[in-house]
């Protein structure tokens, strides 16, 4: 097949909706607003945002377009039988949200339309038919998840096939196949996948699954070859009890394996899939949770081989014993330390931050030393790009002494206060030397990072004004290793108020107000530099 | 079918052998006997114990039979080319090995045989023939590993064939097909096997898989439809890169998916079944590593649901929401505990942590509006049992006042020594009243946290004894909300080097040591509890 030949495939991510119900995961609103950047860096088509109406944080999600070229999704029920499409307030708060498609998530198992909905099946089909077709005359592209889709054809076939086929008559752009509980196993999603395309056809079929089995990603790529366009998935697979379709590591299937290359083409291009191991890790440091080392394709281990019979004949001939080639999903073969795609993999992230450098500068060599010997003592610079920045300019000698500090001082007491109370009093005390001149400051806050933090930018002198929208909007917390001589990694998300521009840095101690220290000096730092360019 | 008529598949386990190649891995021979056991509990066919003659700790490993009933493997090369069996001292070692089988690694691709091996084809299949003929005359059980064996066929599907049949041909039990790099999909190892299985019996065919595109669970199972009857794998999926096929996965799938229990028997009781949670966590206590909390069937969450729109009807009716029972794996449901908790989910969580509550209590009611209070303001007792079950004992009165906190001082300084180094010290001071005597401790830490953890357990009294093996293994902080207004939430693992029981507190508060300290002394009290009930 030529190149124009080839189908379509669409990859629609659930992070922020079915991934939200993972157990421990609950995010902000200006955590979704990060997570869906990424989801966009990554190249997925559309974005579930969550569901406006049901909670606060998702309704305030949804009051503006959180995506630049990815179709942003809002899920939600199908209207409630017994009322009209316009009459029913759920509906209409859907189709009041900001968001370019409505998924809607409808019940396809006559069992749990009868007990859970306490309908009639003509009723839910109907709710699913005016559903569609009120998001269709809103403008919206419109889908239905067919929760349950599985069990339901298994128990009734026929009423499982209706409400697909209303779906798809009514206008919804994708009928989505849930395999909801997650039990159906690959054989069983093709036989039925082939069953409903007698009545959908493929190109508006999608498929949902997850890792009850351990098959969730061999379920999604089963629905494909059975016919399915659309696949759903989660970042790192994360998603409710065992998690959702991991798509970082269906992606590199999909984009990498002769059947599926020779036959399809997704809307990601190949530096994009060269990203998607970062885009994983990163997501796993705004979860502050530590990356699986074991992933496929992306994990630290995934190209890895202990010293052994292999080892040799791997470097001598790596494309007979991998699989796949580390470097197309930007990831590392690791046999020995020295490391030759070292220095173009730093040449291309400092061209990713605009930072100018020549190849053939000696200074180079230097920092990637720095680089490996600090990654090594537990930096991750893939979630902190701007110490990342000015850890290359100090080695490429541009970035001024701002200030220096001397010392600081951080206490916190807990104590029963003069009425009897228990109080906790957090007090830092920091000694700066602006162009020779020593200032101190002291200053109280709800914490010893954020007493640091404001007696830090409390007297900055001349670059006062520079930092004067400088906030602290997230700080994470990580230990390394665990146990006592664990050591601690912050990393410190920082905005500036006026721009809007955001920032990450990254401080690694055995101590948590030293680690602290050093993500909040970057961040300083970072702002004063950027104020002086701009 | 009747029971008589099933066919047998047989597991082979490799943990102690390819899972020994997982990165951070490095087994004793304490270890492997220990593991042997867990093995034998769990029910395996095989236990591949490792190779002898390649390392000490393989050849003092097989200097005695290690297994009851699973017949015990050891592994290793085929003899060399150019020198007789009875002439080669790796053959020789293995056939003085005490073993009740071998399987011996073949390569199969005619590539790896020229530039690995470095003889002929010819000699290559010799080799195999003879290895498997000296093994089978020593009284052995042989079988033959086919390396490479997907990749093999796919370069040259005649040769391939030919090591298959050549190693049958010479009596091996088993001829194992290897996806050495991980790299095949599903539908490919159906179709090989296919091919295979024209010149082996399926009956006389193993599977090995890897997790390289997250399909070694789905790779195996498919193998198996397509006829082969051994599975190889390793308990929770460990080994080199991103892992064997998990068999703690693939046997409950086995035994209790229709597809599966219609056509096959395996060795495992029911009650072995049961025991498989049991036995999956020990092992990540044997390995230290925490238990996946999304693995397939035994995950901490792998039945747990989020309260929401799924949560009653899951209660009501548990079989239509859940695709296996909990109970036949040894697991349990867990409708977690959240905000939206009502009576019913509270009475189901404190059933499953052991405490006793009458559902008429009034006391719970003030239990439910604590729990929505305290959820509200941040804690997060999903991931946090022990300060749950603490919570709940509380408002229930069995939580006896073992010590009072009075007040702390938490101060860390950074500043240059006498040396001119910059260095930070971190002292903590608690001041404790046991039973109305007041003890003061200080203690320095790598950081105020630690600090505070060192002093808070310097010196309990009466109850030193009770917390000595209590140790900190983990340490979670997340900012909810972000901005200066922020909360801290700390999570903290907790462990007892003695008992090797795990356990998790949370605290919550604007200051990150005030919420450390309420984790950090829930953790002690837990423990003390718990010494008190032993």
């Amino acid at each position: 097949m030529s190149q124009d030949q080839k189908e379509r495939l669409y990859l629609f991510d659930t992070t922020l909706r079915d991934g939200a119900q993972t157990s421990g995961i609950d995010f902000s609103v200006a955590e979704k607003v990060v997570i869906a950047e990424l989801l966009e860096r990554l190249g997925v088509d559309y974005v579930e945002g969550g569901y406006p109406g049901a909670n606060p944080t998702d309704t305030e999600f949804f009051s503006e377009k959180r995506t630049q070229s990815a179709t942003f999704t809002a899920f939600g029920m199908t209207k409630r039988a017994g009322r009209s499409a316009s009459n029913d307030p759920g509906l209409q708060g859907l189709l009041s949200a900001e968001a370019d498609a409505i998924c809607f998530v409808a019940k396809s198992w006559d069992y749990h339309v009868k007990v859970a909905l306490g309908c009639s099946n003509e009723e839910n089909l109907e709710s699913i038919t005016d559903s569609v077709t009120a998001a269709v005359n809103a403008g919206r592209e419109a889908m239905v998840d067919c929760e349950h889709f599985f069990d339901g054809f298994k128990a009734n076939p026929g009423y499982a096939l209706a409400c697909a086929k209303v779906a798809y008559d009514a206008g919804a752009r994708w009928v989505v196949l849930c395999d909801t509980n997650g039990g159906t196993l690959p054989d069983e999603i093709k036989a039925i996948v082939a069953e409903v395309r007698e009545v959908v056809p493929g190109d508006h079929l999608g498929i949902h699954t997850h890792d009850d089995t351990g098959q969730a990603v061999a379920n999604a790529l089963a629905a494909v070859d059975a016919g399915v366009r659309q696949i759903q998935g989660t970042l790192n697979g994360i998603g409710e009890r065992c998690g959702n379709a991991n798509l970082v590591t269906l992606i590199p299937t999909l984009m990498l394996k002769p059947q599926y290359t020779e036959r399809f083409e997704l809307g990601l291009s190949e530096a994009q899939l060269k990203d998607i191991s970062a885009v994983s890790r990163t997501f796993d440091e705004m979860l502050n949770v530590s990356p699986n080392r074991h992933a496929p394709y992306v994990g630290e281990t995934a190209f890895a081989t202990k010293a052994g019979i292999h080892a040799s004949a791997i470097l001598k001939d790596p494309q007979t014993y991998e699989h796949v080639a580390p470097e197309e999903v930007g990831n590392k073969r690791r046999v020995l330390v020295s490391d030759q795609a070292g220095k173009s993999n730093l040449l291309g992230e400092l061209a990713r931050l605009g930072v100018e450098a020549d190849k053939s500068d000696p200074r180079l060599d230097g920092l990637l030393a720095e680089v490996k010997q600090r990654e090594a003592e537990g930096y991750a610079y893939e979630a902190a790009d701007a110490s990342f920045e000015l850890l290359a300019r100090r080695a490429l000698g541009d970035v001024p002494s701002f200030y220096e500090v001397q010392s600081f001082r951080v206490m916190v007491e807990r104590r029963h206060n003069a009425l009897g109370e228990l109080v906790s009093v957090s007090e830092a005390v920091v000694k700066v030397d602006i162009d020779g001149e020593t200032r101190m400051s002291v200053a109280e806050g709800n914490g010893p990072v954020n007493a640091l933090d404001v007696a830090l930018r409390k007297d900055l002198g001349k670059y006062q004004s520079a930092i004067d929208g400088l906030e602290l909007i997230d700080y994470k917390v990580r230990i390394l290793n665990g146990g006592t001589g664990a050591v601690t990694r912050v990393l410190i998300e920082s905005r500036d108020t006026r721009t809007h521009k955001r920032w990450f840095t990254i401080g690694v101690s055995s101590n948590i107000v030293d680690a602290s220290f050093q993500a909040l000096n970057d961040s300083i730092t970072y702002a004063l530099l950027k104020a002086e360019a701009a």
